[in-house]
Protein backbone atom coordinates (compact mmCIF):
# COMPACT_ATOMS: atom_id res chain seq x y z
CA UNK A 1 0.00 0.00 0.00
CA UNK A 2 1.57 3.66 -1.02
CA UNK A 3 0.41 6.91 0.14
CA UNK A 4 0.99 8.74 -3.10
CA UNK A 5 2.28 11.80 -1.15
CA UNK A 6 2.71 13.62 -4.58
CA UNK A 7 0.76 16.66 -4.52
CA UNK A 8 -1.05 15.76 -1.26
CA UNK A 9 -1.00 17.48 1.87
CA UNK A 10 -0.87 16.25 5.58
CA UNK A 11 -0.52 12.74 4.84
CA UNK A 12 -0.59 10.32 8.36
CA UNK A 13 2.33 7.90 7.37
CA UNK A 14 1.23 4.89 10.15
CA UNK A 15 3.18 1.93 10.61
CA UNK A 16 0.36 -0.68 11.57
CA UNK A 17 -0.04 -2.37 7.76
CA UNK A 18 3.63 -2.67 7.23
CA UNK A 19 3.82 -4.37 10.35
CA UNK A 20 1.00 -6.65 9.65
CA UNK A 21 2.99 -7.40 6.52
CA UNK A 22 5.93 -8.35 8.31
CA UNK A 23 4.28 -10.29 10.99
CA UNK A 24 2.61 -12.25 8.90
CA UNK A 25 6.04 -13.09 7.07
CA UNK A 26 7.69 -13.69 10.90
CA UNK A 27 4.90 -16.07 11.67
CA UNK A 28 5.21 -18.25 8.55
CA UNK A 29 8.61 -18.47 8.59
CA UNK A 30 8.43 -19.12 12.36
CA UNK A 31 5.98 -21.82 11.60
CA UNK A 32 8.37 -23.74 9.52
CA UNK A 33 11.14 -23.17 11.89
CA UNK A 34 9.20 -24.97 14.76
CA UNK A 35 8.14 -27.78 12.18
CA UNK A 36 11.91 -28.24 11.12
CA UNK A 37 12.49 -28.56 14.94
CA UNK A 38 14.10 -25.22 14.91
CA UNK A 39 11.67 -23.54 17.27
CA UNK A 40 12.68 -19.42 17.30
CA UNK A 41 13.64 -18.28 20.71
CA UNK A 42 14.48 -14.46 21.48
CA UNK A 43 16.04 -13.26 24.75
CA UNK A 44 16.16 -9.44 26.07
CA UNK A 45 18.43 -9.12 29.25
CA UNK A 46 17.16 -6.21 31.13
CA UNK A 47 19.28 -4.51 33.92
CA UNK A 48 16.70 -1.91 35.46
CA UNK A 49 13.87 -1.59 37.57
CA UNK A 50 12.32 1.01 35.46
CA UNK A 51 8.54 0.39 34.76
CA UNK A 52 8.29 2.29 31.64
CA UNK A 53 11.06 -0.51 30.30
CA UNK A 54 9.13 -3.32 31.57
CA UNK A 55 6.11 -2.53 30.28
CA UNK A 56 7.96 -1.74 26.50
CA UNK A 57 9.74 -5.63 26.97
CA UNK A 58 6.21 -7.26 28.26
CA UNK A 59 4.86 -6.08 24.86
CA UNK A 60 7.24 -7.26 22.79
CA UNK A 61 7.18 -10.80 24.41
CA UNK A 62 3.55 -10.22 23.94
CA UNK A 63 4.02 -9.99 20.44
CA UNK A 64 6.88 -12.84 19.86
CA UNK A 65 4.33 -14.73 21.35
CA UNK A 66 1.77 -13.78 18.98
CA UNK A 67 4.16 -14.89 15.82
CA UNK A 68 5.24 -18.45 17.30
CA UNK A 69 8.62 -17.09 18.89
CA UNK A 70 9.49 -17.49 22.45
CA UNK A 71 10.99 -14.62 24.31
CA UNK A 72 12.43 -14.97 27.25
CA UNK A 73 12.60 -12.16 29.57
CA UNK A 74 16.58 -12.31 31.69
CA UNK A 75 15.96 -10.49 34.48
CA UNK A 76 19.20 -9.47 35.91
CA UNK A 77 19.85 -7.17 38.91
CA UNK A 78 19.64 -3.01 38.35
CA UNK A 79 22.95 -2.99 40.20
CA UNK A 80 24.38 -5.63 37.94
CA UNK A 81 27.96 -4.93 36.76
CA UNK A 82 29.40 -4.82 33.62
CA UNK A 83 31.12 -8.06 34.67
CA UNK A 84 27.47 -9.40 35.07
CA UNK A 85 25.79 -8.42 32.12
CA UNK A 86 28.52 -9.30 29.94
CA UNK A 87 28.42 -12.99 31.64
CA UNK A 88 24.59 -12.86 30.75
CA UNK A 89 25.23 -11.75 27.12
CA UNK A 90 27.99 -14.69 26.21
CA UNK A 91 25.69 -17.17 27.89
CA UNK A 92 22.84 -16.50 26.07
CA UNK A 93 24.90 -16.04 22.63
CA UNK A 94 26.46 -19.53 23.36
CA UNK A 95 22.93 -21.11 24.24
CA UNK A 96 22.13 -23.08 20.72
CA UNK A 97 18.31 -22.66 21.54
CA UNK A 98 18.76 -19.05 21.57
CA UNK A 99 18.30 -17.08 18.06
CA UNK A 100 18.32 -13.50 19.31
CA UNK A 101 20.01 -10.96 22.04
CA UNK A 102 18.89 -8.06 22.74
CA UNK A 103 20.39 -5.73 25.86
CA UNK A 104 17.47 -3.74 26.81
CA UNK A 105 18.19 0.10 27.82
CA UNK A 106 18.68 1.85 30.04
CA UNK A 107 21.59 0.08 32.20
CA UNK A 108 23.02 0.46 35.14
CA UNK A 109 24.87 3.19 36.20
CA UNK A 110 28.54 2.55 34.61
CA UNK A 111 27.78 0.23 32.00
CA UNK A 112 28.52 1.75 28.94
CA UNK A 113 25.98 -0.01 26.45
CA UNK A 114 28.54 -0.19 23.44
CA UNK A 115 31.19 -2.03 25.31
CA UNK A 116 28.48 -4.85 26.79
CA UNK A 117 26.61 -5.48 23.56
CA UNK A 118 30.62 -6.59 22.30
CA UNK A 119 29.25 -9.87 24.20
CA UNK A 120 26.70 -10.41 22.29
CA UNK A 121 27.26 -12.80 19.20
CA UNK A 122 26.82 -11.01 15.73
CA UNK A 123 24.83 -13.75 14.05
CA UNK A 124 22.46 -13.04 17.13
CA UNK A 125 22.08 -9.05 17.23
CA UNK A 126 19.14 -8.65 16.54
CA UNK A 127 19.29 -5.13 17.36
CA UNK A 128 22.09 -4.10 16.21
CA UNK A 129 23.67 -3.42 19.32
CA UNK A 130 27.55 -4.98 18.80
CA UNK A 131 29.69 -2.24 17.61
CA UNK A 132 30.63 -4.72 15.53
CA UNK A 133 27.43 -4.81 13.29
CA UNK A 134 27.29 -1.13 13.00
CA UNK A 135 30.24 -1.64 11.12
CA UNK A 136 29.60 -4.34 9.03
CA UNK A 137 26.71 -2.45 7.91
CA UNK A 138 28.48 0.35 6.94
CA UNK A 139 30.69 -1.49 4.97
CA UNK A 140 28.11 -3.35 3.37
CA UNK A 141 28.42 -6.58 4.84
CA UNK A 142 25.66 -8.56 5.71
CA UNK A 143 24.25 -6.99 9.73
CA UNK A 144 21.18 -7.00 11.64
CA UNK A 145 20.79 -3.11 11.50
CA UNK A 146 19.37 -1.79 15.16
CA UNK A 147 15.70 -2.20 14.42
CA UNK A 148 14.53 1.26 14.79
CA UNK A 149 17.02 2.36 12.32
CA UNK A 150 15.92 0.10 9.87
CA UNK A 151 12.23 0.78 10.42
CA UNK A 152 12.70 4.29 8.81
CA UNK A 153 13.79 2.91 5.36
CA UNK A 154 11.32 0.55 5.67
CA UNK A 155 8.13 2.84 6.39
CA UNK A 156 9.28 5.25 3.61
CA UNK A 157 9.96 2.32 1.09
CA UNK A 158 6.91 1.52 2.20
CA UNK A 159 4.85 4.32 1.17
CA UNK A 160 7.49 4.46 -2.09
CA UNK A 161 8.95 7.46 -0.68
CA UNK A 162 12.08 8.21 -2.68
CA UNK A 163 15.48 8.41 -1.26
CA UNK A 164 18.16 8.73 -4.16
CA UNK A 165 19.31 11.71 -4.53
CA UNK A 166 17.02 13.02 -2.43
CA UNK A 167 18.87 15.14 0.69
CA UNK A 168 17.62 13.33 4.11
CA UNK A 169 18.58 15.05 7.57
CA UNK A 170 18.58 13.17 10.42
CA UNK A 171 18.90 15.05 13.85
CA UNK A 172 20.04 13.33 16.70
CA UNK A 173 23.60 11.24 16.53
CA UNK A 174 23.25 8.19 18.81
CA UNK A 175 24.83 4.82 18.00
CA UNK A 176 21.64 2.98 18.15
CA UNK A 177 19.55 5.33 15.38
CA UNK A 178 21.20 8.66 14.29
CA UNK A 179 24.80 6.72 12.81
CA UNK A 180 22.86 3.86 11.98
CA UNK A 181 20.02 5.26 10.18
CA UNK A 182 22.65 7.76 8.12
CA UNK A 183 24.04 4.20 6.60
CA UNK A 184 21.29 2.71 5.76
CA UNK A 185 20.22 6.29 3.88
CA UNK A 186 23.31 6.56 2.25
CA UNK A 187 23.20 2.80 1.20
CA UNK A 188 20.00 3.60 -0.69
CA UNK A 189 21.82 6.91 -2.18
CA UNK A 190 20.13 9.67 -0.22
CA UNK A 191 23.16 13.29 0.16
CA UNK A 192 22.36 12.72 4.45
CA UNK A 193 23.39 15.14 6.96
CA UNK A 194 23.65 14.69 10.59
CA UNK A 195 22.52 17.53 13.45
CA UNK A 196 22.59 17.24 16.75
CA UNK A 197 23.01 19.58 19.88
CA UNK A 198 25.89 21.28 18.78
CA UNK A 199 24.36 22.14 15.00
CA UNK A 200 24.05 25.93 14.51
CA UNK A 201 20.91 26.97 12.70
CA UNK A 202 19.06 23.76 12.79
CA UNK A 203 15.85 24.99 11.86
CA UNK A 204 18.19 26.39 8.43
CA UNK A 205 19.18 22.49 8.15
CA UNK A 206 15.65 21.21 8.52
CA UNK A 207 14.16 23.33 6.60
CA UNK A 208 16.23 22.17 3.46
CA UNK A 209 15.20 18.48 4.23
CA UNK A 210 13.25 16.27 1.53
CA UNK A 211 13.20 13.56 4.27
CA UNK A 212 13.75 14.73 7.28
CA UNK A 213 13.96 12.09 10.77
CA UNK A 214 14.24 13.61 14.07
CA UNK A 215 15.54 11.18 17.08
CA UNK A 216 16.49 13.19 19.72
CA UNK A 217 13.89 12.53 22.49
CA UNK A 218 12.77 15.62 23.08
CA UNK A 219 8.91 16.18 22.78
CA UNK A 220 8.09 19.36 20.52
CA UNK A 221 11.95 19.55 18.88
CA UNK A 222 10.72 20.00 15.45
CA UNK A 223 8.04 22.42 14.68
CA UNK A 224 6.68 24.33 12.30
CA UNK A 225 9.53 26.38 11.79
CA UNK A 226 11.79 23.45 10.92
CA UNK A 227 10.46 21.92 7.79
CA UNK A 228 9.14 22.69 4.32
CA UNK A 229 5.87 22.38 2.71
CA UNK A 230 7.07 19.11 0.42
CA UNK A 231 8.73 17.06 3.23
CA UNK A 232 8.46 13.82 4.54
CA UNK A 233 8.87 13.97 8.77
CA UNK A 234 9.65 10.42 10.37
CA UNK A 235 9.20 10.86 14.14
CA UNK A 236 11.23 8.08 15.76
CA UNK A 237 11.13 10.04 19.54
CA UNK A 238 9.05 8.11 22.03
CA UNK A 239 8.93 10.63 25.07
CA UNK A 240 6.63 9.43 27.58
CA UNK A 241 4.27 12.03 29.45
CA UNK A 242 3.09 12.72 32.98
CA UNK A 243 -0.02 11.12 32.12
CA UNK A 244 1.35 7.65 30.91
CA UNK A 245 1.30 8.81 27.26
CA UNK A 246 3.70 9.06 24.46
CA UNK A 247 4.84 11.36 22.38
CA UNK A 248 7.65 11.82 19.52
CA UNK A 249 9.87 14.74 18.99
CA UNK A 250 7.59 16.26 16.53
CA UNK A 251 5.34 18.92 16.98
CA UNK A 252 2.10 16.83 16.06
CA UNK A 253 0.76 20.27 14.56
CA UNK A 254 3.33 19.93 11.49
CA UNK A 255 1.04 17.01 10.08
CA UNK A 256 -0.53 19.69 7.99
CA UNK A 257 2.68 21.95 7.07
CA UNK A 258 4.27 19.04 5.70
CA UNK A 259 3.35 15.98 3.16
CA UNK A 260 3.41 13.38 5.11
CA UNK A 261 4.30 12.79 8.78
CA UNK A 262 4.55 9.97 10.83
CA UNK A 263 2.58 9.30 14.21
CA UNK A 264 3.66 8.92 17.58
CA UNK A 265 2.68 6.69 18.72
CA UNK A 266 1.34 4.01 15.30
CA UNK A 267 4.36 4.68 13.52
CA UNK A 268 7.68 3.62 13.72
CA UNK A 269 7.32 1.79 16.91
CA UNK A 270 4.94 -1.27 15.60
CA UNK A 271 7.15 -1.57 12.63
CA UNK A 272 10.68 -1.43 15.40
CA UNK A 273 8.93 -4.54 16.72
CA UNK A 274 7.94 -6.42 14.09
CA UNK A 275 11.85 -5.95 12.40
CA UNK A 276 12.85 -7.60 15.83
CA UNK A 277 11.07 -10.53 15.70
CA UNK A 278 11.67 -10.53 12.04
CA UNK A 279 15.38 -10.45 12.03
CA UNK A 280 14.77 -13.12 15.26
CA UNK A 281 13.47 -15.82 12.73
CA UNK A 282 16.54 -14.58 10.32
CA UNK A 283 18.92 -15.66 12.98
CA UNK A 284 17.33 -19.14 13.64
CA UNK A 285 17.47 -19.61 9.81
CA UNK A 286 20.96 -18.49 9.91
CA UNK A 287 20.95 -15.58 7.56
CA UNK A 288 20.99 -11.52 8.38
CA UNK A 289 19.83 -8.83 7.07
CA UNK B 1 51.76 25.82 14.78
CA UNK B 2 49.28 27.35 13.66
CA UNK B 3 48.38 29.40 10.18
CA UNK B 4 45.67 31.75 11.88
CA UNK B 5 43.46 31.47 8.81
CA UNK B 6 41.35 34.06 10.42
CA UNK B 7 40.44 36.69 7.77
CA UNK B 8 43.42 35.58 5.75
CA UNK B 9 43.05 34.58 2.11
CA UNK B 10 44.42 31.23 0.55
CA UNK B 11 46.50 29.86 3.04
CA UNK B 12 48.17 26.42 2.00
CA UNK B 13 47.54 24.22 4.72
CA UNK B 14 50.85 22.06 4.56
CA UNK B 15 50.84 18.65 5.88
CA UNK B 16 55.07 18.46 6.14
CA UNK B 17 55.31 20.75 10.20
CA UNK B 18 52.59 17.90 11.87
CA UNK B 19 53.86 14.69 10.07
CA UNK B 20 57.53 15.68 11.15
CA UNK B 21 56.50 16.72 14.34
CA UNK B 22 54.40 12.91 15.00
CA UNK B 23 57.22 11.50 13.37
CA UNK B 24 59.27 12.77 16.06
CA UNK B 25 57.25 11.00 18.72
CA UNK B 26 56.70 7.83 16.80
CA UNK B 27 61.16 7.42 16.64
CA UNK B 28 60.79 8.07 20.78
CA UNK B 29 58.21 5.53 21.14
CA UNK B 30 59.86 3.05 19.21
CA UNK B 31 63.00 3.59 20.18
CA UNK B 32 61.63 2.85 23.97
CA UNK B 33 60.28 -0.53 22.47
CA UNK B 34 63.48 -1.24 21.07
CA UNK B 35 64.83 -1.11 24.42
CA UNK B 36 61.95 -3.07 25.78
CA UNK B 37 62.96 -5.80 23.45
CA UNK B 38 59.79 -5.21 21.33
CA UNK B 39 61.09 -3.27 18.20
CA UNK B 40 58.03 -2.46 16.66
CA UNK B 41 57.02 -4.08 13.10
CA UNK B 42 54.27 -3.24 10.82
CA UNK B 43 53.34 -6.08 7.85
CA UNK B 44 51.60 -4.91 4.57
CA UNK B 45 50.07 -7.22 2.31
CA UNK B 46 49.84 -6.36 -1.15
CA UNK B 47 48.31 -8.73 -3.89
CA UNK B 48 48.72 -6.75 -7.09
CA UNK B 49 51.23 -6.06 -9.93
CA UNK B 50 50.40 -2.65 -9.83
CA UNK B 51 53.09 -0.26 -10.22
CA UNK B 52 52.14 2.83 -8.35
CA UNK B 53 50.94 0.46 -5.18
CA UNK B 54 54.42 -1.09 -5.27
CA UNK B 55 55.82 2.80 -4.72
CA UNK B 56 53.91 4.03 -2.43
CA UNK B 57 53.93 0.83 -0.22
CA UNK B 58 57.94 1.33 -0.61
CA UNK B 59 57.49 4.77 0.94
CA UNK B 60 56.07 3.66 3.76
CA UNK B 61 58.46 0.76 4.92
CA UNK B 62 61.39 3.61 3.85
CA UNK B 63 59.26 6.17 6.14
CA UNK B 64 58.81 3.07 9.03
CA UNK B 65 62.65 2.47 8.91
CA UNK B 66 63.61 6.10 9.50
CA UNK B 67 61.84 6.21 12.48
CA UNK B 68 63.16 2.74 13.53
CA UNK B 69 60.12 0.47 12.96
CA UNK B 70 60.78 -2.59 10.60
CA UNK B 71 58.30 -2.89 7.71
CA UNK B 72 57.90 -6.21 5.95
CA UNK B 73 55.79 -6.16 2.59
CA UNK B 74 54.25 -9.32 1.88
CA UNK B 75 54.13 -10.09 -1.61
CA UNK B 76 51.42 -12.33 -2.42
CA UNK B 77 50.34 -13.05 -6.26
CA UNK B 78 48.35 -10.77 -8.13
CA UNK B 79 45.81 -13.64 -8.60
CA UNK B 80 45.75 -14.70 -4.83
CA UNK B 81 42.19 -15.77 -3.69
CA UNK B 82 40.47 -14.45 -0.65
CA UNK B 83 41.25 -17.77 0.90
CA UNK B 84 44.65 -16.65 0.46
CA UNK B 85 44.49 -13.25 1.76
CA UNK B 86 42.76 -14.20 4.79
CA UNK B 87 45.11 -17.10 5.67
CA UNK B 88 48.15 -14.42 5.00
CA UNK B 89 46.34 -11.71 7.37
CA UNK B 90 45.24 -14.31 10.19
CA UNK B 91 48.88 -15.62 10.25
CA UNK B 92 50.07 -11.99 10.65
CA UNK B 93 47.92 -11.39 12.94
CA UNK B 94 48.53 -14.42 15.21
CA UNK B 95 52.75 -13.58 15.20
CA UNK B 96 53.35 -11.80 18.23
CA UNK B 97 56.34 -10.31 16.65
CA UNK B 98 54.24 -8.41 14.06
CA UNK B 99 51.93 -5.42 15.66
CA UNK B 100 50.59 -3.73 12.57
CA UNK B 101 49.02 -5.18 9.72
CA UNK B 102 47.79 -3.22 7.00
CA UNK B 103 46.15 -4.53 3.22
CA UNK B 104 47.07 -2.64 0.51
CA UNK B 105 44.75 -1.88 -2.37
CA UNK B 106 43.93 -2.52 -5.17
CA UNK B 107 43.22 -6.65 -4.06
CA UNK B 108 42.64 -9.14 -6.86
CA UNK B 109 39.32 -9.61 -9.09
CA UNK B 110 36.64 -11.06 -6.75
CA UNK B 111 37.90 -10.25 -3.29
CA UNK B 112 36.73 -7.92 -1.54
CA UNK B 113 38.13 -5.21 0.78
CA UNK B 114 35.66 -5.06 3.86
CA UNK B 115 35.29 -9.48 3.92
CA UNK B 116 39.29 -9.22 3.62
CA UNK B 117 39.85 -6.98 5.78
CA UNK B 118 37.65 -8.74 8.87
CA UNK B 119 40.67 -10.98 9.09
CA UNK B 120 42.67 -8.93 10.33
CA UNK B 121 43.01 -8.64 14.53
CA UNK B 122 41.47 -5.48 15.36
CA UNK B 123 44.50 -4.78 18.07
CA UNK B 124 46.85 -4.59 14.80
CA UNK B 125 44.19 -3.20 12.63
CA UNK B 126 46.52 0.00 12.40
CA UNK B 127 44.69 1.36 9.10
CA UNK B 128 41.37 0.64 10.47
CA UNK B 129 40.52 -1.71 7.68
CA UNK B 130 38.45 -4.25 9.54
CA UNK B 131 34.84 -3.56 9.49
CA UNK B 132 34.47 -3.77 13.08
CA UNK B 133 36.96 -1.05 13.84
CA UNK B 134 34.55 1.08 12.14
CA UNK B 135 31.59 0.02 14.28
CA UNK B 136 34.02 0.89 17.70
CA UNK B 137 34.62 3.82 16.22
CA UNK B 138 31.33 5.20 15.33
CA UNK B 139 30.33 3.76 18.71
CA UNK B 140 33.00 5.92 20.42
CA UNK B 141 34.92 3.01 21.81
CA UNK B 142 39.01 2.69 21.23
CA UNK B 143 39.85 1.78 17.93
CA UNK B 144 42.34 2.79 15.49
CA UNK B 145 40.38 5.05 12.83
CA UNK B 146 41.56 4.79 9.23
CA UNK B 147 44.74 7.13 8.85
CA UNK B 148 43.05 9.18 5.78
CA UNK B 149 40.47 10.51 7.66
CA UNK B 150 42.26 10.70 10.83
CA UNK B 151 44.53 12.46 9.28
CA UNK B 152 41.89 15.28 7.86
CA UNK B 153 41.19 16.30 11.68
CA UNK B 154 44.53 15.91 12.96
CA UNK B 155 45.21 18.43 10.05
CA UNK B 156 42.24 20.53 10.91
CA UNK B 157 43.12 20.62 14.78
CA UNK B 158 46.71 21.64 13.63
CA UNK B 159 45.64 24.70 12.20
CA UNK B 160 42.74 25.21 15.21
CA UNK B 161 40.81 25.17 12.45
CA UNK B 162 37.42 24.96 14.32
CA UNK B 163 34.72 22.13 13.91
CA UNK B 164 32.37 21.68 16.87
CA UNK B 165 28.95 23.33 15.68
CA UNK B 166 30.40 24.35 12.09
CA UNK B 167 28.95 22.81 8.84
CA UNK B 168 31.31 19.99 7.55
CA UNK B 169 30.55 18.55 4.32
CA UNK B 170 32.17 15.43 3.01
CA UNK B 171 32.06 14.85 -0.43
CA UNK B 172 32.45 10.71 -1.35
CA UNK B 173 31.28 8.12 1.33
CA UNK B 174 34.20 5.04 0.70
CA UNK B 175 34.54 3.11 3.91
CA UNK B 176 37.93 3.43 4.19
CA UNK B 177 37.88 7.60 3.94
CA UNK B 178 34.16 9.23 3.84
CA UNK B 179 32.21 7.39 6.40
CA UNK B 180 34.76 6.80 9.31
CA UNK B 181 35.61 10.56 8.39
CA UNK B 182 32.24 11.49 8.89
CA UNK B 183 31.94 9.89 12.24
CA UNK B 184 35.26 11.77 13.46
CA UNK B 185 33.96 14.91 12.73
CA UNK B 186 30.71 14.15 14.25
CA UNK B 187 32.77 13.33 17.36
CA UNK B 188 34.39 16.44 17.27
CA UNK B 189 30.81 18.32 17.12
CA UNK B 190 30.98 19.30 13.53
CA UNK B 191 27.57 19.01 11.55
CA UNK B 192 28.29 16.89 9.00
CA UNK B 193 26.46 16.26 5.62
CA UNK B 194 27.52 13.57 3.23
CA UNK B 195 27.68 13.89 -0.64
CA UNK B 196 28.58 11.27 -3.39
CA UNK B 197 27.67 10.76 -6.71
CA UNK B 198 23.58 10.30 -6.72
CA UNK B 199 24.03 13.89 -4.71
CA UNK B 200 21.79 16.71 -6.50
CA UNK B 201 23.06 20.18 -6.64
CA UNK B 202 26.86 19.33 -5.79
CA UNK B 203 27.82 23.14 -5.31
CA UNK B 204 24.84 24.02 -3.74
CA UNK B 205 25.74 21.79 -0.57
CA UNK B 206 29.58 22.30 -1.02
CA UNK B 207 29.64 26.04 -0.64
CA UNK B 208 27.56 26.18 2.03
CA UNK B 209 30.28 23.91 3.78
CA UNK B 210 32.70 25.57 6.64
CA UNK B 211 34.77 22.49 6.11
CA UNK B 212 34.60 20.82 2.80
CA UNK B 213 36.84 17.64 2.37
CA UNK B 214 36.96 15.82 -0.86
CA UNK B 215 37.53 12.26 -1.00
CA UNK B 216 36.46 10.94 -4.51
CA UNK B 217 39.43 10.62 -6.27
CA UNK B 218 38.17 12.70 -9.57
CA UNK B 219 40.99 15.66 -10.29
CA UNK B 220 39.77 18.73 -10.60
CA UNK B 221 35.73 17.54 -8.82
CA UNK B 222 35.80 20.86 -6.76
CA UNK B 223 35.89 23.74 -8.68
CA UNK B 224 35.46 27.68 -7.78
CA UNK B 225 31.54 27.05 -7.83
CA UNK B 226 32.08 24.72 -5.31
CA UNK B 227 33.29 27.21 -2.47
CA UNK B 228 32.68 29.85 0.06
CA UNK B 229 35.17 32.21 0.28
CA UNK B 230 35.62 31.85 4.37
CA UNK B 231 36.01 27.58 3.28
CA UNK B 232 38.59 25.41 4.65
CA UNK B 233 38.96 22.98 2.06
CA UNK B 234 41.09 19.49 2.71
CA UNK B 235 41.61 17.51 -0.13
CA UNK B 236 42.08 13.72 0.07
CA UNK B 237 42.27 12.97 -3.71
CA UNK B 238 45.60 11.23 -4.79
CA UNK B 239 45.30 10.90 -8.63
CA UNK B 240 47.72 9.84 -11.03
CA UNK B 241 48.95 11.86 -13.83
CA UNK B 242 49.82 10.43 -17.00
CA UNK B 243 53.96 12.28 -16.58
CA UNK B 244 53.65 10.55 -13.41
CA UNK B 245 52.84 12.82 -10.95
CA UNK B 246 49.96 13.71 -8.42
CA UNK B 247 47.16 15.56 -8.19
CA UNK B 248 44.09 15.58 -5.74
CA UNK B 249 40.29 16.60 -6.09
CA UNK B 250 40.00 20.23 -5.51
CA UNK B 251 41.03 22.23 -8.38
CA UNK B 252 44.05 24.03 -7.62
CA UNK B 253 42.84 27.38 -8.52
CA UNK B 254 40.37 27.36 -5.68
CA UNK B 255 43.26 28.46 -3.39
CA UNK B 256 42.98 32.23 -4.52
CA UNK B 257 39.09 31.54 -3.64
CA UNK B 258 38.88 30.35 -0.30
CA UNK B 259 40.52 30.90 3.40
CA UNK B 260 42.78 27.66 3.21
CA UNK B 261 43.19 24.73 1.10
CA UNK B 262 45.74 21.34 1.56
CA UNK B 263 47.64 20.83 -1.52
CA UNK B 264 48.04 17.64 -3.28
CA UNK B 265 50.90 16.26 -2.93
CA UNK B 266 52.43 17.87 0.81
CA UNK B 267 49.07 17.88 2.20
CA UNK B 268 46.96 15.28 4.12
CA UNK B 269 49.74 12.06 2.43
CA UNK B 270 52.82 13.16 4.50
CA UNK B 271 50.33 13.06 7.66
CA UNK B 272 48.53 9.76 7.03
CA UNK B 273 51.84 8.03 6.65
CA UNK B 274 52.95 9.50 10.12
CA UNK B 275 49.71 7.98 11.48
CA UNK B 276 50.03 4.58 10.26
CA UNK B 277 53.53 4.77 12.10
CA UNK B 278 52.18 6.07 15.44
CA UNK B 279 49.44 3.43 14.83
CA UNK B 280 52.09 0.58 14.52
CA UNK B 281 54.09 2.26 17.77
CA UNK B 282 50.79 2.32 19.68
CA UNK B 283 49.77 -1.42 18.77
CA UNK B 284 52.91 -2.62 19.80
CA UNK B 285 52.23 -0.79 23.41
CA UNK B 286 49.24 -2.49 23.63
CA UNK B 287 47.15 0.77 23.54
CA UNK B 288 44.83 2.15 20.64
CA UNK B 289 43.48 5.66 19.01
Amino acid sequence: MTAGTEGQRGVRLTGATLAAEIRARVSESAAALADAGRPPRLAVVVATADESTAWYVRSIAKAAAKVGITCDIVDLDPSSSGAEIDAALRRLSADPSVHGVILQTPLPPGVDFATAATAIDPAKDVDGANPGSLGRLAAGLPAFPPATAQAVVALLEHYDIPLAGRDAVVVGRSTVVGKPLAHLLLDRNATVTVCHSHTADLAGKTSRADVLVAAVGRPALIGQEHVRPDAIVVDVGTNATPDGGLVGDVDPAVQGHVAGLTPVPGGIGPVTTALLLEHTVRAAEGTSR
